[in-house]
C-alpha cells in the first residue's frame, strides 16, 4: 500500500480518486442528478484507469517478456472494455458502437496528433522507429475493411439483411481476434526485434505484484460500478447538454477511458521518446479495433438482450477509414514536427464538430 | 513432343491434363450433369492455363527481349481473356464483369498475399525491388479511377444514363489501353533498367520455338472448347452449391484463371526471389484492369448481343480500390515478412465472406 | 515603365494582352456575342493573370523573405479569387464551387502530371525535394476531410439540413484559414530550412517596387472588369459549346486561371529544376483549399445574395480525394520520370470526360 500511495502523491491524476467515493454514495443519495452523476463519473472514471494501467504494467513487469507483453496487450484497454460490457448490458448499442469507433478515431488522431504537438513544441524535428508505426497502421487498414463489410452489406436491404449481417459480423470478429493473435505472435515473438525499443515508460515505480493483482482485482470492480452510473446518467447529461448520443461515445467516452494512456504517450513525446508515444496511440487504436470491438461482439451473444453486430453508421466508418489513412501516411516518414500534430488534431476537431452538429436522430444506424 | 512430355513428368499440376478428354466427353454423353461438368472443366482449365502460360515464355525468350516482353505481357493472362470472351459471347455481362473485378483483386490480394506469405515461413525478411511495386500500383489506382467514373455517372439515374455510361466506358477503354502500352514502352523499353531483375523464373526448360508455337494454338482451342463447357455449367452448379454469381466470377473463375500464375508466384517466393512474385501478381492484375477489361468493352461491340460498358456494381468498386491502395502501402517498403502476407490474404478472405453471405439478387448491377 | 514593356517583348503570353482593350470594347458595343465575349475574356485574362503573378514576384523580392513568402502565397491565387468573387456576387455559386474543387484538381493532376512529363521528355530520371511535396500533400488531405464533412451532413436529409451545413462550413472556414496560417508559420518560419531550395524562378527581370505595386492595383482593375465579362458569358457560350456549368468551371476556369502559373512551372521542369515545379502546382492546390475556398465562404456573408456553404456535389469530393490522395502517393518517392506525367494528366483526363459527359442538369449539389 505504500507504494500505493506513494504513486498518488506523486501523480495529481490520482487524486481524482476521492471522486470514487462521492459518486457512489451521490447515485443512493440522489439518483435524479443525472448531470452531477455523469460529471462524477467521468472524474472518478480518470484516475481509476489510470491505476488499473499502473497494475497491469507493473504485473506485465513481473511475468517477464513474452507473457508481460501479452496481458500489457490484452489489458490496455481494459477500462473502455468494462465501460462498453455496461452499456451491452444496458442494450445501449448505439453507444458501445459509438465508444468503439470513437476510441479508434480518438487514439489515432487526437492522441498521436497531440503527442506530435507536445512534442513538437519542445524539439525542432522528433524521430521514431517506423515497424511500429507500419505494423499498426496495416492492422488498421485491415479493420477499417472489416468495419466496412457489414455497413455495406446492411446498405443493399436484403429480405433477411439483419440476419446476414449478424453472421458476417460474427465470422469477422473471429477473423479479426485471429488477426489480432497473430500480429501478437509476429511482434512479441518471431519479430520483436524490430518492435523492442517499445516498453511503455513508467517502469521505475513498481510495487510488489501481490499488491498489483490486488490494486487490478479491486480497481476492476470499481470502475465496473462506476461505469454503471455512467452509462444510466450519460443518455440524460447529453440531452441536458444538447449533445447526441453518438457524440458523447464518440468523443466524451473515448477521451474519457483514454485519459490514462494519454498522459503517459504526452510525457513520453515531452521527454523525445516518441517511439513510445506512437506505440502506445497506435497500438491502443488496433487493439480496439481488432479485439475490443469484435470481443464485445461475442459477448453481447451472452451478456446484451440481443446479438450486436459490426454495422456502424456510415459516417463512423468513414471517420475510421480516414484515421487509418492518415496515420499510414503520417507514421511512413518516421519523423515529426509540431505543425504535424496540428494537422492531425484539427482533423479530429473536425470529426468532433460534425458530430456535435448533426442531431442525434440521424445518427442511429438503419 | 519430347520436352512437352519432360514437362508432364516434372510438374504434377500437368497430370490434370486428364480431364480435358474426361470433360469433353462427358459434355457430350451427359449435358446435363451441370455439377460434375464445372469440377471438370475447373480441373481441365488448370493445367490448359499452365501450358499456355509456359509456351508464351518460350516463345518470348526466342524473340529477344522487345517482342518476348511485349507477347508474355500482351498473352500473360490469356486463359482469362478466352473465358470472358466465352461468357461475353453468351451475354453473362454480370460473370464477364466479376470476373474482371475478380482477377485484379485475387492477383493483388490472394497471389501476393500468399506469396508473402509461403515466402516468409521460409525467410526471417524478405526484399524486394520497390520499382515495380510501385509501377503496377500507380497503374492499378489509376485504373480503379476509371472504374469509378462510369459507375459514379450511372447512379446519377439520368434520362439518358445508360447511353452515357456506354460512351464513357468506351472512351475510358481506350485511355486505358493507350495507358497500357505507354506502361509497356516505359518498363521494357526507356526505363527498363529499374525492371530488370523481374525476368520470370521457368526459362531453363524451354523446348523449340515451333513447339512453342503449336502448344499455344492447340491448348487456346482446347481452353475456348472448355470454358464454354464451363460457362455453361458454372450458373447451375453455383445455385447447387448455393454461390452468388459474383462469389462464382470473384473468386471461383479468378483463382482458377490465375492458378497457373499462382504456382509460379509461390514457388519464387520459396526460393527468395520475391521480385518475381510481386511482378507476376501485381503485373497481372494491373494487366487485367489495363488491357485485359478494356479489351472485353470493345470486343463486346463484335462478339456480345449488345456492348458491355465498365459499370461494376459498387461493391466491386470498392475492393478493387482497397487492393490498389493495400497494394501500393504494403509494398512501398520493399520487404516483407509472414505477418504482411497473413494480413493480405485475410482481406481476401473478408471480402470472400462478404460475397458469399449476400444473396444472388442483390448483386446485378443497376 | 521600360522594364514592363521589355517583359513583354521577352514572354509572347504578353501579347495576348491586346485582347483586354477588345473584350472591354466589344462588351460596349455587342452586348449579346456571348460566345465570342467569352473566347476574348479567357484570351484576356491569361496575360493579364501572368502580369499579377509576376507583380507579386516582384513585391516578394523586394519586402524581404518572411513578408515576401506571406505576400507570395497570399496573392498568388489572386486571379481565382478576383473571378470568385465576381461569380460569387452574380450568386453563381455552382460555378464557384466548380472552380475551387477545379483549381484543387487541376493544380494537382495537370499542372503537377505535365510538368513531369515535360520535363521527363528532356531528363531521364528527376529528383526533387519531399519535404515540400509531404507538406502540400498532408494540407490537400486535410482540406479534403473538411470538404466531406458538410456533404455527408447535407446528405443525411435533416430537418434544418441546410442551416446545419451552413454553421458547419463557417465554422470549418474558420479552421482551415488557421490551418493555412499556422502552415505558413511552419514553412516560413519555424522549419524554413526544408523548404529553402523551393524559391520561384523569374526572379531576374524584376523593375522597381512602385511600378510593381502599381502593375499589381491596376491589373487587379482590369481582372476584375474581365472577370465580369467572363461570368456572364461564360453560362451562355457553355450551352453553344454543348458543355455543363460543371465542365466549365472544373476544367475552363481552372485552366485559365492557372495559365501563369503552368508557365513558370512548365519552364521550371523544362531546366530540371522540379522543386520549383511541385511546389508551385501543390502550394497553389492547398492554397486554394485551405485560404481561397474558405474566404470565399466567408465573403459570400457580405457580397453574395446568400451565404455559401462547403458542400460540393459527391462527385467533386471524390474527385478531390482522388487528386490529394494520387499527390501524397507520387509525391513520397521524390522522384520522377516521364510516365508517372502520363498518369496523372490521364487521370485527369478521365475526371474531363466524365464532366464531360454528364448533362448540366445532374452536376447541381442538393
Amino acid at each position: 500500500m505504500k507504494s500505493l500511495l506513494s504513486e498518488i502523491r506523486h501523480n495529481p491524476l490520482l487524486w481524482l480518486l476521492v471522486a470514487v467515493p462521492i459518486v457512489l454514495v451521490t447515485e443512493k443519495a440522489a439518483p435524479e442528478a443525472h448531470t452531477f452523476l455523469f460529471v462524477l463519473a467521468v472524474l472518478a472514471v480518470i484516475p481509476l484507469a489510470a491505476l488499473l494501467s499502473h497494475a497491469t504494467d507493473t504485473i506485465s513487469a513481473k511475468t517477464g517478456d513474452a507473457i508481460g507483453g501479452l496481458l500489457n496487450a490484452t489489458l490496455g484497454n481494459l477500462t473502455e472494455l468494462i465501460i462498453a460490457v455496461t452499456a451491452l448490458h444496458a442494450g445501449q448499442y448505439m453507444l458501445v458502437k459509438a465508444a468503439i469507433a470513437g476510441a479508434i478515431v480518438t487514439n489515432t488522431l487526437f492522441m498521436l496528433g497531440a503527442s506530435f504537438l507536445l512534442g513538437g513544441l519542445r524539439y525542432h524535428v522528433q524521430e521514431y522507429s517506423r515497424a511500429g508505426g507500419r505494423l499498426y497502421s496495416a492492422l488498421l487498414l485491415m479493420a477499417t475493411v472489416a468495419l466496412l463489410a457489414p455497413s455495406a452489406v446492411a446498405d443493399l436491404d436484403l429480405l433477411h439483411g439483419e440476419a446476414l449481417t449478424q453472421r458476417l459480423s460474427t465470422s469477422l470478429a473471429v477473423l479479426l481476434i485471429i488477426t489480432y493473435g497473430l500480429g501478437l505472435v509476429f511482434s512479441l515473438h518471431t519479430h520483436k526485434e524490430f518492435f523492442t525499443s517499445e516498453e511503455h515508460g513508467e517502469t521505475h515505480t513498481q510495487g510488489p505484484i501481490g499488491v498489483a493483482v490486488g490494486t487490478l482485482i479491486a480497481t476492476t470492480l470499481l470502475v465496473a460500478l462506476v461505469s454503471e452510473i455512467f452509462v444510466e446518467s450519460v443518455q440524460k447529461a447529453a440531452e441536458r447538454f444538447g449533445m447526441s448520443p453518438a457524440f458523447v461515445g464518440f468523443i466524451i467516452v473515448s477521451i474519457v477511458g483514454a485519459a490514462a494512456e494519454m498522459t503517459v504517450a504526452f510525457s513520453a513525446a515531452c521527454k523525445n521518446r516518441l517511439d513510445v508515444s506512437v506505440s502506445i496511440a497506435l497500438g491502443s487504436a488496433s487493439q480496439i479495433a481488432l479485439f475490443v470491438g469484435p470481443v464485445l461482439v461475442l459477448l453481447s451473444y451472452m451478456v446484451g438482450p440481443a446479438p450486436m453486430n459490426l454495422q456502424f453508421w456510415p459516417g463512423a466508418v468513414t471517420m475510421v477509414m480516414i484515421s487509418a489513412v492518415m496515420a499510414t501516411f503520417i507514421t511512413s516518414s518516421g519523423r515529426s514536427a509540431w505543425f504535424i500534430g496540428v494537422l492531425l488534431v484539427f482533423i479530429y476537431a473536425i470529426f468532433a464538430m460534425t458530430l456535435y452538429v448533426v442531431p442525434p436522430a440521424a445518427q442511429r444506424p438503419g
